[in-house]
């Protein structure tokens, strides 16, 4: 197995479900067992699993970590690269840059209601954020 | 190696030391250097590895995160599961769903003071929760 | 491969950026495509993956989480230990104890701000602290 670098579209701040796009490279390397780990090259977005069912349930986890970690902070020095630049980094750091995920019977071994998802933390990012997956085979 | 699911019986919201458990499974698998994995199939309980010496820590911890995570807070909309279910999607979010732990010399690398934790955060699930331990070699 | 022990000195609370260190281990293991997973032996220290450009981040981030796991909390009852020790353990529970950074082409696959670091929480910790280095060759 090699690393794969993976590129995910992103408009504004949230949660992008990515589940799909790496089942696909799951089902793509052919692995029947082992495990997948995604790491994300940025530090103002990051990793998640969280409920797939509700979109509630991801409004809600928005906006509480945006009630937890204020733009306009007097705190801030780090204030060059906009209100929402300090925040992002501070949800990067309570969030995760990496994840992973066993692989059971060719397949990611989430529970039925994970989801994967890419969390966006700046405002108006109308670009891509690159990943990086590795999937190691447990029965080579 | 394969990927073994496991499960926990968990009562109430609060922490439960699974340590022995897992260190049970990697001395039944023969490796002796390489990584373990652990990954909880669920978004309203999470891992930990924590001081395993004075239960007040644990206490403390689960009272600093409940003040900082509110049940019945205004800014939940997702409230149909009860009034712990919102906090204990943002609770899985804080921490962790997976941990990655070295096997030396046949045995998990802990620190002296280290424990791991399953992480209840709903408060009337006497069930139990599926986690799956991930073993990869590092001497094959 | 085989697990690798390293020790990172450290004199006082804050961000030591430890991406050298690790870089010159992969380096120095020769694998070109793979996985880095470190470990962290604490409970009162931890690692984060960050930017590494503006120390005003650094700076941000510590006080923004002193701000929030403030010291002599009335909640907390492990007291002996010092009015840096119970907020140290909850700073550990918000971040991690393990990264996973893949190796692409010979060296770490970070982004270009990214840098890693240990995050010592506690004040007068004059010493050193114990992580584990793994590393997963995927072309093997």
């Amino acid at each position: 197995m090699t690393n794969k670098q993976l590129t995910v579209a992103v408009s504004r701040q949230g949660l992008y479900d990515i589940t799909a796009q790496v089942a696909s490279e799951v089902a793509a390397c052919g692995v029947e067992d082992g495990l997948a780990t995604l790491f994300i090259q940025h530090t103002s977005a990051s990793l998640l699993i969280q409920e797939n069912a509700d979109p509630a349930v991801q409004k809600d986890l928005q906006n509480w970590l945006n009630r937890l970690v204020i733009e306009n902070d007097p705190l801030y020095t780090h204030v060059e690269e906009g209100p929402d630049d300090m925040p992002a980094h501070i949800k990067g750091a309570l969030t995760a840059v990496n994840l992973s995920i066993p692989i059971m019977q060719g397949v990611l071994a989430l529970g039925v209601w994970q989801g994967i998802y890419l969390w966006e933390h700046r405002h108006h990012q109308g670009s891509h954020r690159r990943l990086v997956l590795n999937i190691q085979s447990s029965s080579s």
